[in-house]
């Protein structure tokens, strides 16, 4: 599979995405129902990823359909905040290198501690065909914003 | 069009939703792209209702696929949430009655400031089709929980 070339977030904006967020990840069920849930994410100043495990419906979900989108607000001010919607890339973290690099930046532990003996975890990778990083006044329905980088509207 | 009799939220969980939460809506746009933004919300005890204006993607999006997710988070404690994933009724709110509550519940103030003159209001009332109240370790990936009201791997 092929990945479109992931559009850059505004740099204005990568610290919403660095200071401990939970992001919401939306995926389609197989059922045809849209899903969205909080998840933890790294992002590396390019990609937004994820680590779920095979288990999860969101893996079966993005391994059946991969779009994705995902709304990021500041960990602090829920007005501020970041959607990417895009293309999920699947990868196994068989060393689970990924899982523990979230471990060490959201809780300081070098090893994720809550998973189950031989659970399978998998990385997702986000690539971006759409950002989205308006300012807003209440969480809902900006005012027409100057901040261009908004692509709510196309 | 009808909609399905909503699912029931736990009452375990009501606390989340009337403590001025941020949501995170999610629809599927006309591209066939999702999206997912943050939204304030007012749940009277069975429906979640958010309040949007015509002129944004959101009410496009729900006109043409009534399919509709949120992701609740409590708003002190991202680990705690509730997600509700069903169908999207749209109703006009011409006397501006519920964007009106929702600044009185989220600001305390009595008319919603930030619309432009003539801006139309509508009303999101979400009928849930299935409820997950899980409660998390962190914000991805909780092992195997006791809480039976968790539908995500259903």
């Amino acid at each position: 599979m092929t990945f479109p070339k992931t559009k850059p977030i505004p740099e204005s904006h990568h610290y919403i995405l660095q200071d401990l967020p939970t992001g919401h990840l939306a995926t389609l069920r197989p059922d045809g129902r849209l899903s969205v849930n909080p998840v933890a994410l790294i992002f590396d100043g390019q990609h937004i990823r994820v680590s779920t495990l095979k288990s999860r419906m969101k893996y079966k979900n993005l391994l059946q359909d991969p779009r994705v989108a995902i709304s990021v607000p500041h960990r602090n001010n829920p007005n501020i905040y970041v959607e990417v919607r895009g293309i999920a890339e699947l990868t196994d973290d068989p060393d689970r290198s990924f899982v523990n690099s979230i471990a060490r930046h959201y809780m300081n532990v070098d090893e994720y501690p809550f998973d189950e003996a031989g659970a399978q975890r998998v990385t997702i990778t986000i690539h971006a065909e759409q950002v989205s990083a308006p300012e807003i006044p209440l969480a809902d329905d900006p005012p027409a914003a100057p901040d261009t980088q908004s692509q709510d509207e196309t």
